[in-house]
């Protein structure tokens, strides 16, 4: 763990998302919401990713009132091979770039290594983006959308979603906000997670092979910080999904630190389970950066919530290596946010 | 720019290459070279390439004098789909990993976000590890080796190598070094490329891609600090090859900056032109990865060079980016290292 102590604070956030992300229940909390067909105007579902991440930028700094020149750096991943999703998606943006490859855990990843440049001399602001497509996702790890596959009662929806965010070191950033809200939210831990193989070998049920690495992360977490589930108003994962929620809860309470009163999921939060059929849950690099950057950050903002921690959980398979008989590592990265009065 | 004003330090680093980079002029100057056939033992290439992350770290650590749990975070990337070289290559270290996507510039982009943490609070060391492989290369970007495919004249070579490196910002790490060489590798400016697309759609002519991008960084470094070109004793491209090469060269000169005096490229330098068939030269982020983790910082723990930049180079595509029509945007992070006597 490591404390961030120069106070580092999420100036803005952005989020982009497609129809049934729109229709669940956080619907109303993200900015951009597509009504049409999930292309965004494009013409491939590639292209329809590098649209929302653009797009997503776009918003955050507007709402951060801030123009390219005053961004130190970019971090930005996804899923996509090579990471074409952001590499392409933010090429109008003429900030530093610096590709992030996290598997689902990118927003967490994006916003801890943010909150620690912020923190050191020399940088003052930086963005990080996070995107995926259900159709390119898909079609990439598993088989094209038009084959209509049947899915395993394990297997997670991946989010159509973008979601960017600006942190700065530059309290006077804020001056711009504090007509709007009382409280910020402000980056005051990170941890970063250690990646863990727990010997899952199916695609269907990536929440089995995070959730130990979830587990892993909170465990040293709670340990270095001397703090206890309940000094937390949230514990949020990224996209453990029904199945993983489960294993995670299990796994807590086997080591002593039961998370259940506090615990939520972003792959739990983001679809209705009763009236939208997405199985175990949401899940993709979009599925937490559109959860947090929308209704979390906002109870944050409203000092709703004091203290959360972000935990973005990721899975380091590609399809090559499970066809190649390798099992599926996970990884969590978690990022402490607390409100702080301005 | 950024300068790295906290004293971080390049404290050990380790290359592992292929055959036909041990064949090469610098053969000499790799710590570990495969001999039989390039699979490094395993059975598929892509587990090769994992192999040659695991030993490249485990022998910087063994440099170094140091164990995992002194090491606070893994800084990687390969060039595979979901960057699985280094997912699973790294996977048997206990140390939080921080997955990067740089295309051939990850190794500067490693160094670059190490260093900037070790200058920070709490991070005091960081490694950073970076490989690419022919074979899983060449099936995953063209075609399989096996095909036997015509390669164009500006085609580069994958380099099969990795290299990792151990950055540290205490000055007390150096005791078990202070016998062997008179100066140490000193980091003490890094400036994070912007991603630039020139328009080059030609896959087998990467070089032409990225120069662009370095000449973009190169130019805002030396305006940023103020030096020029005759301040440094060497600038050092990752993987422009010959084509690249000559494109930087008169780019910069049409710039004013003439950089001819005192420019090499890591993938010019690796192979043999007249003896090793590899028509534009070497590539891959094993390439630059290699070169500067052996010859050149041997070079400046000689004291033979007093401060070089680094200029890792990366193009952003990916084999179904250039399906779509897209074109190549390239990359370039630079690392400014000093010999500083201890």
């Amino acid at each position: 763990m490591f404390s961030v102590n120069k106070p580092v604070y999420i100036l803005s956030s952005a989020s982009v998302v497609g129809m049934e992300e729109a229709d669940g229940p956080l619907g109303e909390h993200f900015e951009v919401t597509e009504k049409k067909d999930d292309t965004f105007g494009c013409n491939t579902w590639e292209k329809a990713e590098n649209e929302m991440q653009r797009v997503a930028l776009g918003m955050a700094m507007s709402g951060a009132g801030m123009r390219e020149d005053k961004i130190d750096m970019l971090l930005a991943g996804d899923l996509l091979n090579q990471c074409i999703g952001s590499n392409y998606g933010l090429l109008s943006y003429d900030i530093p770039y610096i590709g992030l490859y996290g598997a689902c855990s990118t927003a967490a990843e994006g916003l801890m290594l943010a909150s620690m440049m912020c923190s050191g001399e020399g940088v003052k602001r930086c963005a990080s983006v996070a995107s995926s497509h259900n159709a390119s996702s898909e079609r990439q790890f598993r088989s094209p959308l038009e084959y209509g596959g049947q899915r395993s009662p394990t297997a997670q929806w991946t989010v159509t979603g973008a979601a960017a965010f600006i942190t700065t070191s530059e309290k006077s950033d804020f001056d711009f906000f504090e007509r709007k809200s009382k409280y910020v939210p402000r980056i005051t831990a990170v941890s970063p997670g250690i990646s863990l193989d727990s010997g899952v070998t199916d695609i269907s049920n990536m929440g089995a092979a995070m959730a130990p690495a979830a587990a892993d992360t909170l465990l040293r977490f709670f340990k270095d910080s001397a703090q206890k589930p309940k000094d937390m108003d949230l514990i949020l994962t990224g996209d453990l999904g029904y199945e993983g929620t489960s294993i995670l809860r299990d796994l807590m309470k086997s080591y002593g630190t039961d998370i259940n009163a506090v615990h939520n999921d972003c792959g739990l939060m983001i679809y209705d389970r009763g009236r939208q059929d997405k199985h175990a849950g949401g899940s993709g690099c979009g599925c937490s950066a559109v959860v947090l950057s929308s209704y979390i950050l906002k109870k944050l903002r409203d000092g709703k919530y004091k203290r959360i921690l972000f935990v973005g959980t990721g899975a380091l398979m590609s399809p090559m290596s499970l066809q190649q008989g390798m099992s599926i590592p996970g990884i969590a990265h978690l990022v402490q946010i607390e409100a702080e009065e301005v």
